[in-house]
């Protein structure tokens, strides 16, 4: 369907409930309160299925759109959400129940009875803004202030591939409106919290680097999370460490579950495969990003992904294998 | 001057040798570079005075406009240069004799015959696509990247408050040139060198807090920075880190120079009066970043500050003092 086509459907129906995914991130949550922000300008009564893990950098966004108890809904609209098992916890009952998703993931299932996907746009905000457009909403500081952090998490503030052209365009009509995105990106992107920079600090002094420092292999014990106090909004982005570093083909991140398994994140420059490296460990993703789950511990999750390297890494930046 | 004047007097001159400033970031080089294509893309001969201190990051965007030995310049043109005394390392005799500066600091000394100063340009390269604009010079791929890398890297990615819309509409319409910012911002902002991880990690290790965690303090002595063999590149916005932890009001970074003096810098919420703390020291700077040089050893310096401090902290946010 087309964009014309979810804003008409949009303008010709009310009381919308929307659904943002699990372990909601800056994307869903701003998204789903600008959507409803506009909605709202135009007469409706909308509000945002509560999420229950709303992190409290997102709090003052999402909360006040969390609708009341006992509210009667007649359309469920769903955000940045690919499929019904990433529906917020607690939303679950709706799945089979989804009128309308606007999202931007290639890999959304086409769970809703109708389906907006755009997998150009960056941001699931990126949509909002096209579509808040068409309905001739006009883009509130409020409104605008949603959206950008919306686009702002979603590009690593307009640093990641998916950044184009367009994501600048709407970032400039955004701060067109006078919203302070100094502050916005200062909290965003620019402040840590202690328990992660004590984790960073174990982190970053516990490298281990292989195969001529082509290898970086980052691992988080539980002792390191416990003595941190650091929680899963504090851990946001670890596995880029061991890839970001100058020369490093492969970094890996191995986290210990605390039940006898390791989540590991295998993170790769273009002529390695990280998806074939987790598949032999029964997990997948992208050839650049993937990861996998192992019931060892640590030390044997690291020996085993080493062994497996050695297939992997045929042609070494620095010298023989 | 105008704009439009100095595009006028570009195209009526011809000849020209281009300036950067010392300790040269991607703004100067990189604006130089793109002033450069623009100038030879109408027939003109020019040169970049060499920056000997050129970084290696920025070797490939810079280097190549280099001049030849004995080049016959005609004229001077400096590009986000403040200040005759922060001429390029050998331009020093250049001093008196720059017929054009164009800038966007608002400290700029008008050093020059005519100066062109827009201080609410986020980067010079604004200025600079602005400029190429007037003189109908079209915008290739290569001097997008120059000026994407000038705006990118005086942004911090498009992060910093001096980002505005008008920084958004030129980076918008330089991507639309085709250029893969997604792997230049990986270049610029998401890599970092084993010396600065491993760096980083020794700062994060030792980080000490005060004043119920109103103040932290980040020590870099002489031993980290040879064991982790970081050279001036690596040590590129440390101080942010202090500052940057949530909670923290005043952040200080002390750095052992090695010839018995550290040089202290002091981040600083609004709330708290930075410039003045460091004046106790013979220092200065702004409200909320300020600096000064103590001729003590780190734990005399750490000691000082701290009392210092206690003038400063009249409402903690955490506690009696």
């Amino acid at each position: 369907m087309t964009l014309n086509e979810v804003a008409a459907w949009l303008k010709e129906n009310d009381r919308y409930l929307i659904v943002t995914h699990r372990r909601p991130d800056g994307d869903t949550l701003a998204s789903a309160a600008a959507l409803a922000l506009g909605l709202k300008a135009l007469g409706k009564t909308v509000y945002l299925f509560p999420n229950a893990e709303t992190t409290p950098r997102f709090d003052a966004i999402a909360t006040p759109h969390f609708m009341p108890e006992g509210y009667a809904f007649d359309h469920v609209v769903t955000v940045d959400t690919a499929s019904e098992d990433m529906f917020a916890i607690g939303a679950e009952e709706l799945a089979g129940r989804v009128c309308l998703a606007i999202d931007h993931h290639p890999s959304n299932t086409f769970y809703a009875r109708m389906t907006y996907v755009d997998s150009v746009c960056a941001a699931c905000g990126e949509i909002i803004y096209q579509l808040l457009d068409i309905l001739g909403v006009p883009i509130t500081q409020e409104i605008a202030l949603s959206l950008y952090v919306a686009i702002a998490t979603d590009t690593g503030c307009f640093c990641y591939a998916n950044t184009t052209a367009d994501t600048h365009r709407i970032a400039a009509a955004l701060m067109d409106t006078g919203i302070d995105t100094g502050e916005i990106n200062k909290a965003l992107f620019r402040s840590k919290t202690r328990a992660r920079v004590e984790l960073e600090g174990m982190i970053l002094s516990s490298l281990k680097f292989y195969f001529g420092g082509d290898v970086c292999v980052v691992t988080i014990t539980q002792d390191m999370l416990e003595s941190s106090q650091a929680t899963d909004n504090d851990t946001d982005d670890i596995a880029s460490i061991a890839s970001g570093i100058d020369g490093v083909r492969v970094g890996i991140t191995i986290r210990e579950n605390g039940d006898g398994t390791c989540k590991v994140s295998v993170r790769t420059t273009p002529d390695v495969d990280a998806n074939a490296i987790c598949a032999r460990f029964g997990g997948g993703g992208h050839a650049m990003a993937a990861g996998c789950t192992i019931a060892s511990p640590v030390e044997d999750v690291r020996r085993a992904l080493l062994d497996e390297l050695k297939h992997h890494l045929l042609c070494p930046s620095g010298g023989a294998v």
